[in-house]
């Protein structure tokens, strides 16, 4: 491993990405949108034959043809989970259990309708034009998980975490991130065992999700107030110069360990940080812990957004059914998530209103990484020979996930705004 | 690539290295010997015949074998690296141009006596003891570099920073990083070319350094202030919620870009951040960069002393030859530089204390990084069929290096205490 060309190209991809994220932000939209749009431009622009991936000495993995990736791409693919790891961990310190709870019965209702009319409709699509079940019914699974980091980010940029539509998104959000591992389970388990349910896998990968979550709460309300306070008494004992913030170094090791443990159990890793966040969202301001977490989030999130863009080959948008595949998906996508949401909070809350409705619905509506996840998956499971998910249905997903991530963010500030116009106000103020 | 092993590694790691550095702590030695000692138990202790870097999948590349690592090292390393690279990049950024001018005599005496007098004795020592013309010239080349990494660490946490000793040894180590490089390139030319100078080689990285440094001071007095203000100017013209921290991004761009231009033009990395940090010397403390700039490096910074630790493999001290020979080399490198620059300092400061004498002469002492670097090298280069440095020296200079590092520390801030008795009772008034 040579050092030089990592560095190359975490100072172009990150230079880059700023300039990217300046140009998008002149047309009102989030600066996001032009880091993903960077990443696509990286991976599909050809000059004279070269491919700037291939300057940048950036060889993606291609799961289809089971190309491993080489150095670089390794390390930009770690900065980049690390950077939704740690953007999820922020989240989790601005939230507080209570807050939490309180908005539990309308975030549940917005997430189960959010993950059975999307699942249902992508699966009768599939299941009619296309016929293979199997195609069907992970195309339906990746329609389902909704990816909180987009969102979040918009939210948290607008300094607008603390409203209750925010607060029923983010925690609709995890609910519907553990509801779309469960189906992703119900997925893999029709797949691998030729027919039948595995239902022994998919009985243990819910009882380890809600263990998870209920314990991560358990231990925010009794055990890091007792943690806490021991770690500050054994290290204040003996001071010495070297002595380094402990605020920061344990939450660290709680996010890293948390988002192992999601990931080991199968669920996502930024299920784990952002509860992880959670434990410490009583600590976050005084101690300095939340802004460290937002330098380090500045430091690694470019690299997450540039490589969700990077992963779309705009090559397969040549067949004429590709695109016509893509179009419909794409609004089933849009329309199912809007809607379920939206009337999921409907029920949860009387008179709720015609903008909250928008919201909710619209910020629900990024599938981002999980959805490319889930595609991965079906792409690497054999079913009679075949992959599970076929190659082009693949490339479906990928576009869809990232289309639906570029949709929603200006769709959801434009919604916000007319809800809170004071927001636009606050803006000369925002220093972090 | 799986993300579960590698946000294990980091978790594991980053949690043993806090704990280490705590139990080190309380003899009153730097944290940082108990993250280097971790590494050597990590890379050396076997339980059940298995060690304990396979538990933790960490193949090291092995340079004699020609054996890559792995993902999970790859990531370390780079975690590594950049760790060092930010942590020279703080020290930059706490060191202003004038002041780096105004110990300009007196460091260039302790530099240049500092790598002189290491030379000459390594040199001899081996041609005496082994014959062999190119192992004596690579160990010799090992000797000279001054990790300032260690140095800077422990002046940094004692806040230190602004006294003249301080100013001393750091500019003293950029010069004698300088040097080596100039060493360096000597030594691979004389080996590269059986027997003769590389003249060309030797003059083109001789005008690259002194171009590099030169263009940067330049570029702090001038530049930067126009460019900052430029930035400022265009980011400020059209103010929007996802506008992020503009001088930590300038930063993170100058210091990577710095460090990759001088790993490229054949000097090492951290030169080109620790003269990046220096271009933003004046805007660190307002813009909140430094505080930033700390956060990424407590992050970091564990897993390069935990990597140095690693490097050991203490199997090659079961030979008496090797064993008198690393015990050798080591008193070498400790009087050789302790003499050679505390003489510097002494012949460019009149009056010169011996307190000063003392801390000038033991801050240069830790090789660390840069003379393994400089071993790789010479167990890389082949002259007539055999390494230019035998794996057994290659073992004695990572020794060492590492012995170095670990015995300066406690002896630096034990003189500096004595010289300067008010910094024990800053201790509980340091927050970072």
């Amino acid at each position: 491993m040579e050092l030089g060309p990592i560095l190359l190209m975490l100072v172009v991809l990150f230079f880059l990405a700023r300039i990217a994220s300046s140009v998008i932000e002149r047309f009102g939209l989030p600066g996001l949108i032009g880091e993903i749009v960077l990443g696509i431009i990286i991976a599909n622009v050809v000059i004279d034959g070269t491919s700037l991936l291939t300057l940048m000495d950036l060889k993606l993995p291609i799961p289809e043809l089971d190309l491993p990736g080489n150095d670089n791409y390794s390390i930009l693919s770690t900065f980049s989970e690390l950077g939704v790891i740690f953007l999820l961990f922020s989240v989790g310190l601005e939230t507080r259990v209570k807050d939490l709870l309180g908005s539990g019965k309308t975030a549940m209702f917005v997430a189960v309708l959010g993950v059975i009319i999307p699942f249902i409709l992508g699966f009768v699509y599939i299941q009619v034009t296309d016929g293979n079940f199997h195609h069907a019914m992970f195309l339906a699974a990746a329609m389902v998980a909704t990816s909180v980091g987009i969102t979040a980010q918009v939210i948290k940029d607008m300094h607008l975490l603390d409203k209750k539509e925010s607060r029923i998104i983010i925690s609709a959000a995890v609910i519907d991130d553990v509801l779309g591992m469960v189906v992703l389970a119900i997925v893999k388990g029709t797949a691998g065992s030729s027919g039948g349910l595995d239902i022994m896998g998919l009985v243990i990968i819910i009882i380890e999700a809600v263990v998870f979550v209920l314990g991560v709460i358990l231990i925010a309300k009794k055990g890091v107030p007792a943690i806490t306070s021991w770690w500050v008494r054994m290290n204040s004992k003996r001071a010495t110069p070297l002595k380094r913030p402990n605020a920061l170094v344990l939450g660290l090791i709680a996010c890293l360990f948390f988002a192992w443990l999601a990931e080991e159990i199968g669920l996502a890793a930024i299920i784990g940080s952002f509860l992880a966040g959670m434990l410490f969202a009583d600590y976050a301001e005084e101690t300095g812990l939340m802004h460290s977490v937002e330098t380090l989030t500045a430091f690694f999130i470019p690299f997450f957004f540039v490589n969700v863009g990077m992963q779309v080959d705009v090559s397969t948008l040549g067949d004429m059914t590709v695109i016509i595949t893509v179009i419909v998906v794409l609004i089933i996508a849009l329309i199912s998530k809007y809607l379920g949401c939206g009337l999921g909070a409907k029920l949860g809350e009387r008179g709720l209103s015609r903008d909250s409705f928008n919201i909710i619905g619209i910020g629900m509506i990024p599938r981002g990484e999980v959805g490319i996840i889930v595609a991965s998956i079906g792409l690497g499971i054999m079913v009679e020979g075949a992959p599970a998910l076929s190659p082009q249905l693949y490339s479906v997903i990928v576009i869809m996930a990232v289309a639906t991530t570029i949709i929603a963010p200006p769709l959801l500030s434009r919604t916000y705004r007319k809800k809170y116009p004071e927001v636009d106000k606050d803006e000369d103020t925002i220093v972090e």
